[in-house]
């Protein structure tokens, strides 16, 4: 179990961090003329399976990004098991050999990217990789990166290469913030309006059905899931371009002040909209998740609405709003409820709810609200100490490094309920000029914490050249992430 | 002289804004099929003029992105008058022709990006520009950027990518922080080792001599002059290694501890070598100045060793470690004017010459530093407020534009002492990943305050939609420049 030696060619490479491994000075040669993937026989993944075919590929390029010649696809020689029972994904690296036994593919793929970080090259350009043995299974099952792309419209090519990145890095979930107040980029089939009113513009800020569809498989190809999130009531401006009616009038002295609120939880016509708006969500996006929001409500325009306030009566909340909200909320989870999908929520609204996952995101003790939804039962994400749009110099890393999520009070059962954690990006300052940088390779930071034993990566000291060197294969791989301190990598980033 | 109407399509277009003008709805359709520069026939300069003959190709593509025929060196046919006097620098837009006039070729080359930020698409994709006239000239006539190449190596495409940005921006002067503690890219032909034990890599990351010559003749054509810095007696530990003995010898405890301090003063060795160092650097850049540094000099080293304090003694100068540092500069201010080079130091070492100028950079009252050295009659360039490498969200911007920098008590003289300010874009935590999102838009922020009158660009709310616009340009000129804040631009970053 112990690391044998240190330094980036030994198994301390990997990031993030292997739960068990032993590794060894002894090395092999590894030739891209002579190196192939192959299936193990008694494996239940077999030729065919698009994952893993794909991944091959795209593992063959990473490993010898020297190599320019043919096709890769038919190189398959490297065995991979996949075992039909639980056991700890294992890599095993010994003489000309070397073999990878996952339960699942997706445990596959992050095992491939374990395998492809072994690979080295010495100053003459020859690939080696040391005699490595690795058990390895991520720490959280959710380790998710969120995109805003309303403040700020993505293309398609910014999300995909942070797929990429993220895969590089073990995350699995791509939680995708996809409209918000200032635009609705998204093209529903179902309400066209609301992308061709409420977009930054109809055209060309928009995501397709088809661009959709294709982060979605160049995702799963990744082993990453995609989150949507659809988030309401507050935070739908621009839904109000294209779906008039579906938001509150605002009153100021008795009169509409021609502004809007939050979407109307008063009136029927909500419902039956949301309801044939998450009909096609679920279909689109087939993760059994959807996130609904439900964050930073304001109460003043639902205040001063009348018959917002006469359905109060009608419905006995006096004048607490939380009810109502709470009332909305329960007609939202029925309808994604319905439709067979898990409903995560923002902090704000989950006292209300016994059905959702809830993600912390508020800023203060996160870990005393952490600590409040597990003892009500409910399963947890953790945002909040990973905003990282916010900018800050790179070396505040270890800020995000250091953050120990399990640290309170509480029974195994209820720690067990803390399912993961979430880098968050949101889009005021950040659009594709800047996200590269700004995510990586303090998102690595996060990702090694979700991932690795914590005992393992208390240490500050220990990570920085880990992660010093990751970063320069992140430059090797193409993707954009800045520096940590003073130094240099052999391949400096040249994609100006 | 007052603006006429506000839009990005007016005059108010221009970044930085133009010193005086007049602009008309009235406007006029350009067409790329026929349009052409042409020199004036009394311009002093004529085809041949290799300054403008290639701002002609550039901006030809900048007005025309969409432009993609054949070559444009042939389509001349706006007139270019080059004026031998004194005038403000003028450009004229009417019905079907345009007239710039200026005093030097640089000023029609500012003149020309005056003219293409004016040049707009309507939505059809037709160009247009309005019937404009406009005055100028800068507020200063140093504007510069720094570049630290030695706590990161920087490709030299991100330099020249930078080049074109401070062109966009009026920026005239390039700061090459070359060299420092970390690393001395150089190469230097006259001390080769310099660079191949003291750069990060011998071959891969330093700069050769053709490298200089092609950025010093590129920055040229856009006129931007190139300020080398080779910054002693601190900050030189990287020399230390390709030129034994040019360092002083720390000692602990009597002894020599085997760490090197600043440069050695004491030794005639050291004197030989930057002579002959100093005017290799003077005949490799043809600039008039040379920043010499001179700053954060730690005298913990010098104190400790038995042969500088030998040599204190001697000189007579005590125990004053600042009469060693001023003896150490004025022999190297000596070398370079011997050289017909104007040296330029960090406020760190004004108090000691009077054949300087100076550069404020120290936090606190800088316009408090700025005003000594005004008194003591020296020109002086403005830093302090301007440490953009300092991450931070970008709506600091308007931090970075509220800056005046002449508001200290002093004579119209002593004002004219302040000849410009420079942004420094240290490279602790900045290199090619995240080096143009950081520079762009802030810098241009600068930029305007360098260039124009501060009385018409005192506000930052009317500069603000005018600096989101601008950013846009720079978008649309294949510049990663952040957004400011929640937002589009019709052509978004596209380059992942």
């Amino acid at each position: 179990m112990a690391n044998v030696q240190f330094g980036p060619h030994a198994v301390e490479g990997v990031w993030p961090l292997p739960q068990a491994f032993t590794s060894s000075p002894e090395r092999y040669p590894v030739n891209s003329q002579d190196f192939y993937f192959v299936y193990g026989r008694q494996s239940a993944a077999q030729q065919g399976c698009s994952v893993l075919d794909t991944a091959f590929k795209r593992y063959f390029s990473l490993i010898f990004p020297d190599h320019n010649s043919g096709s890769p696809a038919d190189r398959l020689s490297w065995t991979i098991y996949l075992v039909p029972f639980c056991v700890p994904d294992n890599l095993s690296i010994s003489a000309g050999k070397a073999s990878l036994n996952a339960e699942t593919v997706w445990g596959a793929v992050r095992g491939l990217e374990t395998f492809s970080q072994l690979v080295y090259q010495d100053d003459f350009g020859s690939y080696f990789v040391n005699k490595t043995e690795i058990d390895d299974f991520p720490r959280f099952q959710f380790r998710g990166i969120l995109l805003d792309t309303s403040r700020h419209f993505l293309p398609v090519q910014a999300i995909l290469k942070t797929l990429d990145a993220m895969a590089y890095s073990k995350f699995n979930v791509f939680h995708w913030h996809i409209v918000d107040d200032p635009s609705f980029p998204y093209q529903s089939s179902t309400f066209p309006d609301l992308s061709s009113k409420g977009a930054f513009h109809p055209m060309t800020h928009i995501y397709t059905q088809s661009d959709v569809r294709r982060v979605i498989s160049y995702a799963r190809l990744w082993g990453i899931r995609v989150l949507p999130e659809f988030d309401s009531p507050g935070h739908t401006t621009s839904w109000g371009k294209g779906q008039p009616g579906l938001l509150t009038p605002c009153y100021k002295g008795g009169t509409p002040s021609g502004t809007f609120g939050p979407v109307n939880p008063a009136l029927p016509s909500t419902y039956r909209f949301m309801a044939r708006l998450f009909k096609e969500v679920s279909s689109v996006f087939p993760d059994s998740y959807v996130h609904l929001g439900g964050d930073e409500v304001d109460f003043h325009c639902w205040r001063s609405n009348p018959d917002v306030r006469v359905f109060m009566q009608k419905m006995g909340f006096g004048g607490d709003f939380t009810k109502l909200e709470a009332f909305y909320i329960e007609n939202i989870v029925n309808i994604t409820s319905a439709l067979n999908k898990t409903s995560i929520v923002w902090q704000d609204v989950f006292d209300y709810h016994e059905r959702v996952m809830v993600e912390v995101w508020r800023a203060g003790c996160y870990l005393c609200e952490v600590r409040r939804v597990v003892k009500a039962g409910l399963r947890v994400i953790l945002a909040s100490p990973w905003y990282l749009d916010q900018p800050g110099p790179t070396h505040n890393w270890a800020r995000y490094y250091t953050v120990w999520p399990l640290a309170f009070k509480g029974s195994e059962e209820q720690k067990k309920l803390v399912i993961g954690g979430e880098v968050c990006m949101w889009g005021e300052y950040v659009d594709a000029t800047n996200l590269t940088p700004r995510l990586w390779p303090r998102a690595s930071a996060v990702a090694e914490r979700l991932w690795s034993d914590e005992k393992q990566t208390s240490s500050v000291d220990k990570a920085f050249p880990r992660l010093q060197d990751f970063r320069c294969k992140l430059l090797r791989r193409g993707i954009q992430a800045e520096p940590l301190y003073v130094g240099h990598c052999k391949h400096e980033y040249q994609g100006i």
